[in-house]
């Protein structure tokens, strides 16, 4: 199961697959979209929806999770913000896929145990958990650790299972909160 | 000069095309995209971004005027604005098309000559000034609307031109308000 995940911005968008194997997760590719800040909008915004319709493309990916937007912001970067996640969601679901939304405290509490990491935490741990030699960009490691908090029985469980999951045992384990251990006996005899 | 207008809504997109001949502005085609409620936002974001893409096909416009966003809004609708808003402008510059914005403000008083117009009224002034035998829906005659207040000097003079320009002599030169007289002697004698 490939598995994409993303963290739209208005100036950066940060993406990063994984994949899937039974209970393991490897790494297989991240990056940051940075259309040219020179441009216009709507250009920076076709830019931004045909890099993600690239990304699709090349990975094929089998799910996709995008960063759910925290609203607390000013109406003006809500706005700018709500603009970028307009193309990527376009892009993505004009190609087919099914998205799921999951909020960044989930996924900070799936790849830190704590939903109140900070983002140097994600970082240290998206390096650690995908056995990665340099650590990603902090968009990118966004990106990664969305992917990494799925969980294939989110959709039944709600997302909050997402970010104690049964399958963040083995390499992802460890990362997966106090939570984790009773949900796996449960499921997994 | 074929200008489309476009209103983008998170719920309702109008779009309106006319063709400026001189100083005339003919009724070309109008319409609202309405994605189903019912679908996901991806979804309707991807509806949204492939029927913008079938109208530049249709109705190949050479230039496109997109209503200004009043900000002043929550910020949970400024950023369900906004995705739409960023699929829209996706769709457009991915066409190619180079896209000016307008302001609300601008459209009222460029149709009716009063900034602070009701909907209805620009509805009845579009209906009036394109010469249509119905009245079109809201969002399609705030799309028309913003179409014809594009205007051709609109670049070098600033949007506040477009209000109050040269072209909108003729059958649309009564919309344009007190100021527009005065701006034709200067530029046409």
């Amino acid at each position: 199961m490939r598995i994409l995940g993303i963290d739209p911005g208005s100036v950066a968008t940060g993406w990063g697959v994984v994949e899937r194997r039974g209970s393991q997760c490897a790494h297989v590719a991240h990056g940051t979209v940075r259309p040219s800040r020179g441009a216009a909008l709507p250009a920076r915004l076709a830019d931004l929806h045909a890099a993600i319709g690239r990304i699709v493309a090349t990975h094929a990916p089998e799910r996709v999770v995008v960063e759910r937007v925290f609203v607390g912001r000013s109406v003006r970067s809500a706005l700018v913000l709500g603009q970028a996640r307009g193309a990527v969601l376009a892009a993505l679901a004009g190609a087919g896929l099914a998205i799921e939304e999951i909020t960044a405290q989930h996924v900070k509490l799936a790849v830190t145990g704590t939903g109140a990491a900070e983002k140097v935490q994600v970082q240290a741990m998206v390096k650690r958990l995908l056995a990665l030699a340099e650590t990603p960009p902090r968009d990118a490691a966004d990106a990664l650790a969305a992917a990494l908090a799925w969980h294939p029985l989110a959709s039944v469980h709600g997302l909050a299972g997402a970010a104690r999951g049964a399958s963040f045992r083995g390499r992802v384990g460890r990362a997966s909160g106090r939570g984790a251990s009773r949900i796996v006996i449960r499921r997994v005899p």
